[in-house]
């Protein structure tokens, strides 16, 4: 793990500026909310970046100098450009760690690092979500009690079309009756993936210190590992091929 | 996969002879209910045995000529013998499938081939239960709908201290606030395990059809294989030792 | 699964029109080679597609009457138009099985469902290969033994970048010094994908019994289940939201 | 994970003491060959036991103050008595660490956590073994090479009898023309196991750093998490149950 977890905080940084509730509730924007749960840890290193900027924020510069990227997007997935989103995945898989958040299911990196349409249930209801802990010895859930609880958030039900998580962490349930596959771990090349499900824009969701952590602890798991440097396509034999 | 898959259905078969309530719902066991289920398939050959039969009914001759095992037991785990949790282990990793019902996640059994306590959460209070599928794919779930519901149910809830499954094919919403990991596969040696989590004795839930069809397909799935004989221990080399 | 199941075998058929050595191995094409060892049995139909006819022999109507669809590729995997890829990743993700042999690893629909790069190492040297078998339970292995010995292969060797399987069934042991995980199982969506390594076009590897059954048992598993319609997206509760 | 990791490193110390061939290699035990790669790390405190002391060293004092326990037995697995194995099979259930090395594989503890016979092929030739690395991106192979080549090394061959890896880490390659899964990862209970193949007595393979260093790396990741306390058995409900 590098001594410094680099973190680019990538926000759509759109229902912010248009929204006056969600606005009311994350004056600053979903990523500085997150931020703020992550800049009082000596060891981890905060940018944010934003749809609206050259890039995204997100240029090949920065890129380079991110050990893990956050991402939250809901309705402009679209315009992400595809370039970009290249440049993401072929970072992820060489190593950069990847936390995607709630409606990131829908975004066109986290589509294309599952290979599955990442399609859901969902209902506005602000309804309570209580996730619950189905991995109490994995790093994401230090300091973290059995459950969660979230006293309104979007429901989000299953069956969420996703391949099966390496590590499953969090199962959520729902006062409307659905449970979800909330908190799940991915391989991906050298890369690790966290999905949280947690943080519609109209919840103070991302405020939560419970949420705060599971973040943080997503950093830190995610951060790239200075593994094997990988020898791809035509090889010599390692051992005589005459018997 | 055999021709005929001889199935034992073996049940604790206590509280239907002890408790008039569970008795009115099973008059002829929890074993026969479930053998309803099974029984009217040509390739399926229905046997029982109960606990308080010589062996519990499990002779190495019926074993040897069981396919898949299923187990329902609850309050007397402990008076199974050892010797017979022996011979049902080797059994499975032989080759042998284990559908596991229920509070036959504290039999002696299943502890021993998880390698964990198995312990869970519980409440009887006759909720709600809603069984979710996770793997829409996987045959288990064949001609079952995306949810099961059962009206009233004990509530079993997470953590469950299994290993990870490697199959997820269930999970469950209780009223009461719970989630819980209620339809999981494991490979074992050569046999397969299929733990599935509802029916509770006071309730009627193996009349349930879309139950009997989960345990239909459980049997199916888990049905042996003929794959390879294994060579254990030591062996000669394959290849050339000299360079 | 289906009473009968509908096979498709796509062949890029180049190098057997190329290549005079590969002719002389494959006369009638590798998917000729294939489809002899699935004809022979009742309950499974095979018809074959090459790349060279229109649309790739992968219209809409022959993927939808698909229910396994085996595919080899090589040389010409830029020349698969992007609207089939599109079309065959949809029907997996419905439920189409599907087998993706030896080079085919770099087929765009195997990239796609993966969502990773799918590299490896590789040599041509025509050097051994032994696939043993880790998961002897598993369907795919009904009737293997141990190990399948291959006489002449090419090498494909580790960092094999997918995701991890859903199950591992072979390992391959290189008499250069090199192993690969060479027979992995995937769920996603409702569909099941089955990578098998072997199959160099310049080695008889489809002549060979063992293959033969490793590919008829993986058709067999990757068949559809009838299993539940998904729905997606907005949903109403199923539980009062008022308490 | 904590601030310093109590490490207690468990031999079996008997061919040390009885084979003179061995002593050469290991003239003070394999544990103080394996402590070597520790010590030097500040945020380590290493303490050793073996067989012979009292409790083999495994009081449930010494058991209480270690977060991961690093495990080699071979010749005498059946004299480590079964109320110590019910001590550390229940320290690992509630978040200790173990990392269980080469023919440990038999161990009681190893046995008792998997619920399968961890049977193995096995040849004493000295022939090469080369472990690859398959995930690239886990903490255990920080700092290490795409594979591992060790000159000298017993054989360990599949089918290994374990239940699935929560994560395969290393498979081995051997010159006799085997395959191992060499570097297993499972999650049980609380805790974290890692399952790492290489170190027959005869051979000095603990002093190779490469090896060094995975134990060094498996140690910080078996390290366990201050996660959830769990409630176990009969829970009020959180939600009403009324409607």
């Amino acid at each position: 793990m590098p001594n410094t977890i680099r973190v680019t905080i990538w926000n759509e940084f759109r229902h912010e500026q248009q929204d006056e509730r969600v606005k009311r509730i994350y004056p600053a924007g979903i990523h500085e909310a997150i931020a703020a749960h992550l800049r009082p840890h000596p060891g981890i290193a905060v940018r944010t970046a934003t749809l609206d900027e050259p890039e995204h924020g997100l240029t090949q510069e920065v890129v380079d100098q991110t050990d893990v990227l956050i991402w939250w997007g809901h309705i402009a997935h679209h315009e992400v450009a595809d370039h970009v989103v290249d440049r993401v995945h072929k970072a992820v898989l060489g190593g950069m760690g990847l936390v995607v958040l709630h409606s990131g299911h829908y975004s066109k990196i986290f589509q294309r690092l599952m290979g599955t349409t990442c399609s859901l249930k969902w209902r506005e209801a602000g309804e309570r979500e209580r996730l619950w802990v189905v991995a109490p010895g994995h790093p994401i859930v230090e300091g973290i009690g059995e459950a969660i609880e979230l006293e309104e958030e979007e429901m989000y039900g299953e069956f969420f079309d996703i391949p099966e998580p390496d590590t499953l962490v969090f199962v959520s349930w729902f006062t409307g009756g659905e449970v979800f596959r909330s908190g799940c771990c991915f391989y991906r090349g050298k890369g690790k993936i966290f999905y949280f499900r947690p943080g519609h824009e109209t919840h103070p969701t991302y405020h939560n210190p419970q949420i705060g952590r599971v973040i943080l602890n997503a950093v830190r798991w995610a951060a790239p590992v200075r593994g094997p440097e990988i020898t791809w396509d035509n090889v010599p034999p390692r051992e005589p091929l005459q018997k």
